[in-house]
């Protein structure tokens, strides 16, 4: 998978995705991330990409055309090279492939999103900064509005990095053991049980001892429910979703009502 | 106010919050960041951090210890620096900073949130990383747990780094243009409006005529009108908590119904 982020700031984006995760799966030629600076499509000498806002308001907007320019940019070098894939087909027919604006007014990022994502080939993840972009390039190249939560951030490039995390890691092959990813939070719609590394007692507190017992389903259990009444207890709102036995059912229901009656 | 930021890859958070809106702030003394590399206060001799999970399961946890030394030199720091400002009073209370967890398990991280933690003079960030951390030393220290959405991430710096921007922005003086703040996403439960800088014409679009006219009122008027119905297609969900006068409510409600037949 190729991600292509579009940016005023590479450098940073850079930077904040040299993970050992990623760079082991670029290695592996699992998946390339390139940052293309915007700045190199600017059209006047002085590589200015802002202008004011016409009707007046604070701060600068990306003008249209060097975003434009750079997607072209892009755009252009992913056909050429899906063309040599195809060994010179004559009825080669041109991807547009898709464009995520980062941005507070798109879709909510999710893990769901994340895995549909992930099955794209390519994907052009477009920053903005300042006060935003000109609608009209907006209208033109991208596909998927998305922001990454109800927060207002300086620039695209953090939430390009949080999508390319998030994505990067559920391209086959990327993480080193695949039920890393099967068994983390929202599998299921339940979050992670708490978990106990060494030593056995530290500031006098236990693990707890099934986890000591070496008795396999005993342990499954007590972290099914630990994970059942943490949801509970945090994230209610998930449990709607999540498969529950009855007796699951029935846990979350006690925790509820106890939380109530303490409360 | 005072970032403190608890990681295993503080090379990584640095270079990522290194942007031009902090670092100006930086400079201007209004906020300080700083990268706690938890390995600095590992136990032995190989500076590992993390250990096997009791009861089995994939991949190492973070243990207790040296995530515990590391937040107590933290801890210890802001009280002497404290105590310092305070001209040396005898009945100084040594102070809890908040310890905010980054984890999918937390609280989803909005914008009110940010506001409230805007208010803090030092925020302790720790980002967790392999499968998560000793139970125990989160029980011990942590006051907050924070998720920034519901998506599965490699670890909690690119987290706290959203966080740090997030915040920062709203402490006083950050940005360069109050108005800035005040305008963006968010405020009123309201999407931004679309925005238009030069050329006038581009790609045959052309910017909406009440932009150029130099009719302030009827600008305004465009612009919130614009906001109700981007909020209204894309967000649905936020207008409820929106404060609409009822020619908004009808405009709101007209579009919804027209999307709705249209589909």
């Amino acid at each position: 998978m190729h991600f292509h982020i579009m940016t005023l700031f590479p450098e940073m984006v850079m930077n904040g995705l040299n993970t050992s995760i990623i760079g082991r799966a670029a290695d592996k030629g699992l998946l390339s991330i390139e940052a293309i600076n915007i700045r190199d499509y600017a059209f006047n000498k002085h590589q200015s990409v802002d202008d004011y806002p016409y009707g007046g308001g604070a701060g600068m907007l990306m003008q249209a055309e060097p975003v434009y320019q750079a997607y072209k940019a892009i755009e252009e070098r992913i056909n050429y090279e899906h063309k040599g894939d195809g060994g010179g087909c004559e009825e080669y027919m041109p991807k547009k492939p898709r464009v995520v604006y980062l941005s507070p007014q798109g879709d909510v990022f999710h893990q769901k999103m994340a895995e549909e994502l992930a099955q794209e080939e390519d994907l052009i993840l477009l920053c903005g900064h300042y006060e935003g972009i000109d609608e009209r390039v907006l209208e033109e190249i991208v596909t998927d509005y998305v922001s990454i939560g109800d927060y207002v951030l300086t620039g695209g490039e953090l939430p390009a990095m949080v999508m390319v995390d998030a994505i990067a890691r559920l391209v086959p092959g990327v993480l080193h053991n695949d039920v890393s990813a099967e068994f983390e939070s929202f599998q299921d719609n339940l979050l992670e049980y708490p978990q106990y590394s060494r030593p056995e007692i530290w500031h006098e507190k236990q693990v707890p001892s099934v986890l000591l017992s070496g008795h396999h389903a005993n342990i499954e259990k007590w972290r099914r429910e630990q994970s059942v009444i943490r949801t509970a207890k945090r994230r209610p709102d998930l449990l709607e979703g999540a498969e529950l036995t009855e007796d699951e059912k029935q846990l979350a229901k006690e925790f509820i009502e106890n939380e109530v009656k303490n409360a």
